[in-house]
């Protein structure tokens, strides 16, 4: 069955919550199994990330969503820590042709996100995959992709707790995204 | 028929070097139309591009490819007119799903070209559309994707002339591009 | 007299507000002169800006602050052509070791503006400038940098005319910013 | 006395050549000291940098160059790690109008070096610094800045040893960056 992977890594809980609602999105289409799979700290040592069964089950996906919140202008680095990882992968060509897609949370409503984006879109390439951004149109100040980005998904935290943050409009934008993603997935696999 | 349409703007004649490699591997791929366009200064007014022709040959394709040299750090503003050009479109959502590569060259062998891809990808996802990279990797010196460079096709002019630059590696690099762009489009619409 | 110089384009006039106010910024700085400089269309012959006396009087300025709207996800074209005209001056390292800054509008909060900074910051770094960005946190919504950049100066047109957006707080911002780059200006030709 | 600090992550070592040159460079300079300050993984621990004396030897510093491999993409895990560790200086703006510059090395020519350079630029615009780049023009295949980079400096590692690779012209493009960033701290701290 046409499998979607969302791998992420979360500080203080908000981008779980952007996750959750891209993987709610993947799994309401017809046919599609998903994996949520959080990067957890206690897996990098002194930086570098050993997880031999999270890989292997982005080998066995047909799409991979990335996701980390924005640290300090970029991906954190728990998330980079586990991209350096995939260097085996990329030699071998595990993941070429697969379906990619990325999301992030910062403080701010831009807030260099986009910084966050473009090197998972960089890593992405890399492999070989074939990326699939967040087409929404900016139209409404609270609603869907009220951010305004195409790249991937953003969401805000603010200076608020993840009960309340990232808003429904950018978890909305989120779900939309992860059904995108999905619903691709069946296509290119039927 | 499925129809994969070359987008380029050159100044020297380097570009288009590139361009008609690209555009000789998506040909090699049964079943594929191509288009190779050239962008003409002819049709930028005060910096403005109007040329209806020209975007309704975009609205019929089934995959784009952008290609412009890299000019002190960025697509040249002949491109950019062109892509300013196509705010119609995306305020549509004429080009949504349509598959998008892209391409540049510049004199040296790093050269501020993957500024020039990025801002390609960044049009690409304005429009909603799907990125497919360039995945072979750099191991040979003077061989396909010498220069290193995933998310679209480099090609470095040096200070030669179009005779003799692009290189026959970076040549190739641009032909197995054309040819992977145009097979995942005929994978998409089938 | 030490010299700062903000050349910008602007087509709705949401980024002349922008200019202005950082103008006003900078020329509140004691023993500083300002050159307030807009890009017109008029200059631009096929994708081609031409206007030596807008480059020279770059080239008798100690600072170049660059604008442009965020026009499909980068800087607008007709800004382009003038930093492609640029490109004897890079020939030459004739604007080498002057300041550089950059600022920014689009129609929503995020929406691919900080690719239109990075673009200047690399326009600026092939001509070996040295840039200062804008270094007020986002701490309140609507107040000093509320969109949250560093790299330089953004502000928000939405969907309102230019008498209304940029909302005061994205002014400031710019008014802060002129004010450092000049602070910054008197220091480095003391 | 000014001091310049370089602070990078080497994996292989051919990190550390170029940090070296760098240092050399602006050891050069007449009243300059210099810190070369290589990071460790021992510093991480679940992908979280802590060396509070490091930090500190940066908060007494006036130019902090920052330096990293290219891994996948971006800036290798180890540096993103000491990026994200810099928060609590970020919001006490410890290091704001310090002087900023970077470096990278990766396999290829090319090879998405600007991607880790633009995020240490990212990560200066944050604190508030002020951004240094290369200037030195391409023009010699195998001479200074032979690959072509503004932002900061590059070097290739190729699939040699740190013995033999970066080259020469790399290293040298490397020393005159920090002698450039040496002469640049003394003219600001007179």
């Amino acid at each position: 069955m046409p499998t979607v992977s969302i791998i992420f890594f979360s500080g203080a809980g908000h981008t779980t919550k952007l996750a959750e609602a891209i993987n709610q999105g993947a799994a309401s289409v017809a046919g599609i199994t998903t994996n949520l799979i959080s990067l957890s700290g206690d897996d990098i040592v002194k930086g570098r990330y050993d997880n031999e069964e999270v890989l292997a089950k982005l080998d066995a996906s047909d799409a991979i969503i990335f996701g980390s919140p924005t640290y300090m202008g970029g991906p954190a680095a728990q998330f980079k820590a586990f991209a350096d990882a995939s260097g085996g992968r990329w030699f071998a060509g595990a993941w070429k042709d697969k379906i990619a897609g990325g999301f992030t949370v910062s403080m701010s409503p831009s807030g260099d996100k986009s910084n966050t984006l473009q090197y998972m879109f960089t890593l992405a390439m890399q492999h070989g995959m074939v990326w699939i951004g967040q087409p929404e149109k900016p139209l409404q100040p609270n609603g869907i992709n009220r951010l305004g980005s195409n790249g991937g998904v953003m969401a805000q935290a603010g200076q608020e707790s993840p009960e309340v943050a990232p808003s429904g409009g950018d978890k909305l934008t989120g779900e939309l995204f992860g059904k995108r993603v999905a619903e691709f997935t069946v296509k290119i696999k039927r």
